[in-house]
């Protein structure tokens, strides 16, 4: 499990009073870029390196609770599914240890031609499902 | 079967040279927005005159193809359920005739309480499933 | 001048109830890449023929009157001032025949290695000051 | 002076490999709450206690080298200026020691009518030009 907290800011919000719903998508993208990093790698040196980038497959998001402006929000990311080119990860987020955001989302790497790649192994080899 | 057409500019895309995924929950919302007013309703008049406000409870996406700069999109958005406090649409996007984006979304009616109600008359009236 | 018109939607608006400070920008910049389009170029013609991409080298905006959810606005465009590598616009925004937002904007030209390069002569004798 | 970092995720850039030209603005935003946060108010306070809001009147901006994904930015805060209800920040970003992007802003203080009102004695208290 990789915890990520993040802070709700104006821009976040709109004119309903609360995060607009498309940008769960934007705090969860972070968490994941976040986790690559704890993981030892960074987005630039899996590109440079093994030419590897993640795309969104696939995502299905429930909306429970609403966050508001300052809220201070923990995304919580584990690993539920990894297979050869592809993995799957649950992202949920909590507001003071109330889960108000659940996903689930698959991930595929590809090239920079956009054809599926295995998963570098020294990436693999250190993700836990 | 609405139809909604809009154009990528550089803010919807990312440094990966596409579409930002996130920003697809905007494209769809943008369509909902003018389905209702292509109804004959307005977000401020059913908040006014009703005090209904919608909002997504769950969402399920495919992304199939990636959009870029300069792209002319087309959203096609059809009502597939609807119950007392609820509605399920499909929304697709296509970009030259081609589906790119396939989205479920399931949206619930609320007062500014928060609170489930029932869709007003007038609008269930001229949702077709 | 050129006009460009576009509605305000929940994803540019904030919880404060009106369109978010930095989204102005965004609505200006739609209306410089149909500006570009309107005189019979692309942002892809343009970086893929003459190697031309423009940045914004400074900007100054006036906040007016706020937008709001659902608002139709239009931005006017107008060059000023035209150098060997960059111009500068106006680009104002009206509610109502109203202005409610006011900017100028300094756009450099550069090659895709971030040196300033002239101003395609294709394009710049169609632009008039 | 104050001091906020913040880090360059996906959602920041744009297809040109850099961050978007308007989410400079949303960064210097975020500082901006921050620091008021540091200052021991929240903007939730200062608008249920003083019916207290800012709205930036006029902002300038300069763009002196880009940012890019990944990358860890400084933004550093000052006031420049106090007045009965307005105030002038000076909001440059740094990466790496290096001064990427500086804006001046001029914040008003309102309240929720739209009417500029008195800067409320216990924020104007703390605050050093």
């Amino acid at each position: 499990m990789f915890k990520f907290r993040t802070k709700v800011y104006y821009e976040d919000t709109d004119s309903g009073g609360v995060v607009y719903y498309a940008n769960y998508l934007k705090f969860i993208e972070r968490a994941r870029t976040n986790l690559i990093q704890e993981l030892g790698f960074s987005l630039k040196s899996l590109s440079e390196k093994y030419d590897c980038h993640f795309v969104v497959k696939n995502i299905h998001c429930s909306y429970i609770q609403s966050a508001k402006l300052e809220d201070e929000l923990s995304i919580q990311t584990k690993f539920i599914d990894i297979k050869k080119a592809s993995f799957e990860l649950e992202q949920n987020i909590y507001k003071d240890d109330k889960v108000i955001f659940k996903s689930k989302v698959l991930m595929v790497i590809i090239n920079s031609t956009g054809k599926p790649i295995k998963i570098p192994d020294s990436l693999s080899s250190v993700i836990n499902v």
